[in-house]
C-alpha cells in the first residue's frame, strides 16, 4: 500500500512568472489521478516526467480558472498525440459544456472516449471505485460549488495465518477465500473458530484528502478524520483573515486547526496568495497549532508507505 | 516611426517542456497589440516584462488551441487585478461564446469593458484604425477559418520645406496645413506651385505582416507586398511536405518563397513542429530561397526604425 503525491502547481490565481496554479498528480495503490488542472498543467506534467498515458481520471474541484483552465489544452494535446485510451473527467456541472464548446469550435473533436462525470450534490458521494481505490467527494465551502476529494485505498483481504490453520486439518484450500474475506470457520461439530484466530490483519490503508479551495469549514472534519495526508489550502495568513472570510479562503492557522481536529498524520499547505513573498511564514503560522506540516512547492513529492 | 516585436511563443501545438505556443507582442508607432494567445501567454508576458496595462487590443488568428487557449486566463487575470481599461478582442466568430461561457460558469464576469469584434469575412478587411496605425486582415488557407494581420503605420503629414516656402511671402501660416496635406499652392496670378516644391516626404511607414497558420498561399502576396517584416509560419521542412499539405501548414522553403515573391525586407520563421530537434534547419532551408531570414525564439525582439 503506497501513496505518492507530486505537486505540479500550488499557487493561487494571480499569475507569477515562475509559479503555476493548482494541479497535483497522485499515485495511490497503483492507481493514478490528476487533481485540478490550472493553466500550464500539461507543461508541468512533462516537466516532472509524468507519462501522459498514466492519466485516465481527472478530478476538478471547482470552476475557478486557476483550477481548470489547463484542462482543454491537456484534452486537446491527448487528441493530437492520437490517444486511444478513455479519459474520465469528474467536475462540477458545466465543465462538459465548456470543453465540448471548445472542441466543437476548434474542430478538434478527440478520437478517444472522453467521459464527463458532472457533480452537483452537496453531500459527500462515492464517485469512483475499483478493486484498489475509492474516491469520495468532500463538499467544501467556497464562493462557487466546490468539492474536495478523498482518495482511499481499499482494505486488502485478511492474511491467512498458516501456522494456526495447520492445526485444523479439516480446513481445506477451498475454505481459504472465506477466511480471507473475514468469515469464521464452523467445524463439523458446530463449534466456531473465530476468524481472528486463523488470519492476520492486512496492512492498514492509506488515505489522502485534497481540500481546496475552501473557507474554514468544520463540516469536513468527520470526512477526513485520521487520514494520512491532508492538502488544505492556505491562501492567507491570519493578518488578512478579513480577506480570507470575504473570499472564502483559509488562513494557514485555520488549515492547521482543521488538521489538528481531524487528527490527520500530515498536513500540506498550499494555494498561497502572491501578496506573501516568503512561503515559510505559512509554515510558521500553521505550526503554532499543528506540528506535522510541510509546504507544497512545485515538483515536490510526498511519499507514504504501509 | 518604429516597430518592436517580442516573440512570446513560437512553437506548434504539441507541448514541450520549455516551449510555448504562438503569441507575440507588437509595438508599432506607439500602439500596442497582442497577437494570438496560446496557453501560458500571461506567464510569458510577465516573464518578458511587458506591462499588462499596455494590452488593449488582442488579435486571434484562428480557433486552434495553440493560438487562443491562454486568452481566458489572461482575461480573468485582468479581472482579478481590477483592470478598468477596456479590452478589445478581434478573432473568428465563436470566440465570444467561448469566453462568455467560461466567465459565466466560473462566476467571474469582469468589471472592465470587454468587447469582441468577431470576424467571418473571407476578404481582407480594415478591422482597426486610429490616427497612428491601421490593422487589416490577411485571409489565410488553413484547416479552419484563419486570418493573418497586417499592421501598418499611417503615413505622416508632409514636412514643410521652410527654405522654399520663404521664397513666397504670400504663403501664410494658415496655408501650412494644406501644404502638409499635400495640396499645391495657387498664387494670386493663378500660377500653381507644386506641393513637391514646398514640402519634403514624410518618413516612410513601417508594416508588419503576421501569417500563421497557413498552407502555401500565393493569394496573400499582394497584401504583404514590400512589407518590412513578415512572420510566416514554417511548421515543417520540405522532407515532410506531404504532412504540410495534409495539415495545411507551410515548409520553411515555402515561407521563404512567399517572402521572396512579396519582396519583403525581412522574414521571421516560426511555429516549428516538435519533430525537428534543430531549429537551424529551418533557417538553412529558407535561405536557399530568400536571404534575410531570422528564426523566432522565445523572448527574441525584432526592432526596426525609419
Amino acid at each position: 500500500m503506497s501513496l505518492k503525491l507530486t505537486i505540479l502547481g500550488c499557487h493561487s490565481a494571480t499569475p507569477r512568472t515562475f509559479a503555476h496554479p493548482t494541479s497535483q498528480f497522485l499515485e495511490i495503490n497503483n492507481r493514478y489521478f490528476l487533481i485540478d488542472c490550472g493553466e500550464g498543467t500539461q507543461t508541468q506534467i512533462r516537466q516532472y516526467k509524468i507519462k501522459f498515458s498514466k492519466i485516465k481520471h481527472i478530478f476538478i474541484s471547482h470552476l475557478h480558472g486557476d483550477h481548470f483552465y489547463g484542462l482543454i489544452g491537456l484534452i486537446s494535446t491527448f487528441g493530437l498525440l492520437n490517444r486511444q485510451t478513455e479519459l474520465h473527467v469528474f467536475g462540477p456541472k458545466g465543465i462538459k459544456e465548456i470543453i465540448h464548446l471548445q472542441l466543437k469550435l476548434t474542430k478538434s473533436w478527440v478520437d478517444y472516449p472522453l467521459q464527463f462525470h458532472e457533480l452537483s450534490s452537496k453531500k459527500s458521494e462515492l464517485i469512483f471505485e475499483d478493486e484498489k481505490v475509492e474516491v469520495h467527494t468532500i463538499p467544501l465551502k467556497h464562493r462557487i460549488y466546490t468539492n474536495g476529494f478523498l482518495f482511499k485505498e481499499k482494505l486488502k483481504e485478511r492474511n491467512l495465518n498458516m501456522r494456526e490453520i495447520s492445526k485444523y486439518p479439516a480446513i481445506e484450500i477451498c475454505d481459504y477465500q472465506n477466511l480471507k474475506n473475514g468469515k469464521d470457520y464452523i467445524q463439523e461439530n458446530g463449534k466456531i473458530i473465530s476468524n481472528k484466530d486463523l488470519t492476520l490483519d492486512p496492512p492498514p490503508i492509506l488515505q489522502y484528502a485534497f481540500c481546496s479551495d475552501t473557507a474554514y469549514y468544520e463540516d469536513i472534519i468527520p470526512k477526513i478524520k485520521n487520514c494520512d495526508l491532508l492538502y488544505h489550502e492556505s491562501t492567507f495568513l491570519e493578518d488578512r483573515i478579513d480577506l480570507a472570510n470575504k473570499t472564502k479562503h483559509s488562513t494557514a492557522k485555520q488549515a492547521a486547526t482543521i488538521a489538528s481536529k481531524a487528527n490527520v498524520k500530515k498536513l500540506i499547505l498550499g494555494h498561497y496568495s502572491s501578496r506573501y513573498k516568503e512561503e515559510d511564514l505559512f509554515l510558521k503560522e500553521g505550526e503554532t497549532v499543528f506540528k506535522n506540516i510541510e509546504l507544497a512547492r512545485e515538483g515536490k513529492i510526498f511519499s507514504m508507505e504501509n
